[in-house]
């Protein structure tokens, strides 16, 4: 693993700088893109790393897992979100419109807005209680990044959109400035490749963090399921094509996928390519796969 | 046009209380349906009016006119706001997302958040200044209805969402809040059947009233085009086709109507159809522009 | 009105070869741009023109108001077609497919197919049937020019999706082939400003042609409403709002329209702006209204 | 596994005739409803039945598959066809014109539709050339059923417009009758379980039929996660989600379903739900992967 890995690092260094970082906040925007990195955790223990593995990135969208993960652990909201991928740009108000309220999967902006609001819902601290649940997976110096969130927050008019419009429908139970505060916590999340992969391991794991049930296989398969339809944004039949591995990713140019059974990675590099997916990231993750000769298909 | 008004007033009767009072707010619901007036006001002074002609009722999107006005007495932005009717009901976001925040046109919703907006930035006082013309054109005694404003308050979280995504799109100069805080001001106005007609007289009198200019002609002929082609929701068509005169509604149960250069007419009655415009208002227009021969086509 | 139109002419000709001239059939691309004619036909019996108000050009769209004409001597359809403005580009199968096969309005292609279905089931001999009415109206020497209906056919994919897509709701009652040939033909007719004008009268006139009803006043009216609201492709808002008059386009440069009770006027010249509308023929329309002071509103 | 499939086809008992059986075209609304067919054949050569597994019947969109095997023998369109799940229902043309004629994947009508024009183009013989590949790998008594493949042209309106609707934005080469002849063709096929499990075991064992390779390994899994997440209409989210095998169904009532490396298998009930997929083939599916474990996630 350790030479696959560092063979895909020089495959991809052409590629690392290419694309256009995220630039809607100004904590992301000024990211040197000349980084990758690369992590790889084994069911079995074993852990591997090469580039920046160690440089802790905005995970951003990536997190929309692991606070899916947290509300799972409480509840099982059949009607309040969908299964479907969405077919549309990832913050499309239009879908949510024709569809009264009800976001078509919880790994999209408006799906995420709603695990929030559960999470408001079930617990005193949400933001506190996700952060357990992250240092639990991925070590205890996880923080959230203030300055991302604040930022979050300023230019987050779209995202008030999406949450007013779901409020218009009646599926919004909390206050829309309460539950983006969660929301936007979630995403300014700072890890590292290698803190990933960790972290999502347990979704290799028949849901288990060293011996100890994060969710119950059933979830786990389902959020690996839901992770290969709808994680990479409208490019996730793509990624199912090329990779054959669930994945999400983040602006931050971080992406994480999972092998059931074997593996989770993780890899970094902050230019993104149109559909918001790392460009060097991309190529490294379709290059592990065709080389290691994992796939679920 | 005595005769006249009261005779539709007659053949209208089995219509009123017919359709469903608005109820998004309790201030609208609990009004009595059977209520009915209409009012005529002609640019050579004379005035008709019959049956509950001088009771006060909540003009709703019928401002949407007024707040125009006012804001094209002091600018007109040509990109901010466009022109073309909808085609889509009166509140979507679909058509707002796919056109980048440009509302079709300033009689929808989202056309009229731009409009306050405008308003907000042209006076220390928006809602004060909109009060001030709406009393010049119909009366000191004109007031909000605080009680309605806080209830559309209440219940705003489309008009949050609409406005979000506006910002979102860079189409909002103030915030949210001010803007929206305006836009409910102007739907709680309060008036009858015969303020109404005596408020929107300049606009069948070339933009004067009184023989003072409220607006230009070319505005004032501008204003009366808007209405027919996107005054009355997603009926304006049929409206065009059935009535044959510029009008504008509201949820109120209230519509106003203008045959240029002869006079200007309200109805109203609360009880609404499937598209939001008053059941009886609408067949008494009907038999007003069928019966007096008045028509701009 | 001869010199207001003659100053019409000079004021526009900086405009004229300015835009595109329809390219989806050779024998709309091979016309020459630098052309422009304008003819005004009153309902007292006058007739004016200047530029070249004799060449005859393919009126294509305009025909949708003629064939509807016919088609509304013989029957009333009230659920196959509505009467709403479309808000969309004027061949969108989104709006059809989403509204069931009901096209918004008879002046967008789908409308028109309908129309055209309608004369087919009402006619014998469907073509000849809105020759006559054109021969009637503009002169017996109108013909259909067959080498633009065998273009048509040639390119129309896109009409044959509409009408098949209406058949599958189940609104179409004749043969897809049939009924595409009626309408290739009707857009084919080759007719001059001037036989335009006279053509067009009839709907400046309560709906009658040198004394001799084409349609009932009602009718008539209902036809310059919709071309109101609907006559100019998807900016029939600004055309309301600039202009204030009935009007009807078609993409071989024409334009017709029409002011109630006083004229009927045509303008041409091929340069297409972006909406399908002769570019100096609109601007001609804009200062005609403002220069006569003709304005429905 | 024999005891397996016979203890689903009882727990599902109770579903079998429930649903909606097709009724758009004559010979499929004559089917018996009250019928449930099950087979699974293994990559190590062992196959089990149970239930009407030797009935044929209709297999409908399940062709989508063979045919795109079929084109990927000779080539790969890159550009003519998406991979992304539509998020919409399964003949939409909305999303067919928002992205110009460019269907968003191969398992779709439209999609279908360029596969055959493909076929036409790379063989003289399209029909014949299919039949071959299926009669390789389920046996020479295969054949169309020309009742079924006319009733589809006469009821073809639909799928009539999405062809013709990509052939007005260029992307389909051949005559729309001769594409659409295929098409119905192939959807006529008729097929048991049984033979339908045998015929995509190629699938489940990298792309070789009795060690012969129909495709590649890399295509084989292209074919796997196209299935997963485009294989059942709008509910392909849903069946990732509970089922978590490729799998693709047809309006006759069949599914087939894929296990990597380990086997295929096909269940078959005529009675649909709402999104046309099988109701109890959905829940044998369901209750296979349960019972089994046997998940790709």
């Amino acid at each position: 693993v350790q030479s696959l890995i560092d063979q895909i690092a020089n495959d991809v260094a052409n590629l690392v700088g290419s694309g256009k970082v995220a630039d809607y906040i100004p904590a992301l925007s000024c990211i040197d893109p000349q980084q990758f990195g690369m992590a790889v955790q084994t069911t079995s223990g074993d852990s591997f790393a090469t580039g920046q593995a160690d440089t802790r990135f905005s995970i951003q969208s990536i997190s929309k897992v692991l606070s899916l993960t947290l509300a799972l652990q409480a509840r099982s909201d059949r009607h309040r979100v969908g299964k479907e991928p969405s077919g549309d740009p990832f913050n499309s108000l239009t879908q949510l419109e024709y569809e009264r309220g009800i976001p078509r999967n919880p790994l999209i902006n408006a799906g995420a807005i709603i695990t929030a609001d559960c999470l408001v819902s079930d617990h005193t601290e949400a933001k506190q209680a996700l952060l357990d649940l992250v240092r639990q997976l991925a070590g205890n110096s996880i923080h959230f990044d203030e300055e991302v969130a604040a930022s979050e927050r300023e230019t987050g008019a779209r995202n008030a959109a999406l949450a007013y419009l779901m409020k218009s429908f009646g599926n919004l139970e909390n206050e829309v400035d309460q539950v983006l505060d969660t929301y936007f916590h979630q995403c300014s999340l700072a890890m590292s490749c290698r803190e990933l992969a960790n972290c999502f391991c347990y979704l290799a794991n028949a849901g288990k963090h060293q011996d100890k049930a994060i969710v119950d296989i059933a979830r786990a398969r389902r959020i690996n399921s839901l992770m290969l339809t709808c994680g990479t944004y409208d490019r996730a039949g793509e990624f199912a094509f090329e990779v054959g591995l669930p994945a999400k990713s983040g602006v931050g140019g971080g992406i994480v996928a999972v092998v059931p059974g074997e593996l989770a990675l993780a890899v970094w590099s902050p230019g993104l390519g149109p559909s918001g997916n790392s460009v060097a990231g991309t190529e490294a993750l379709k290059l592990f796969a065709k080389n290691s000769g994992l796939s679920i298909f």
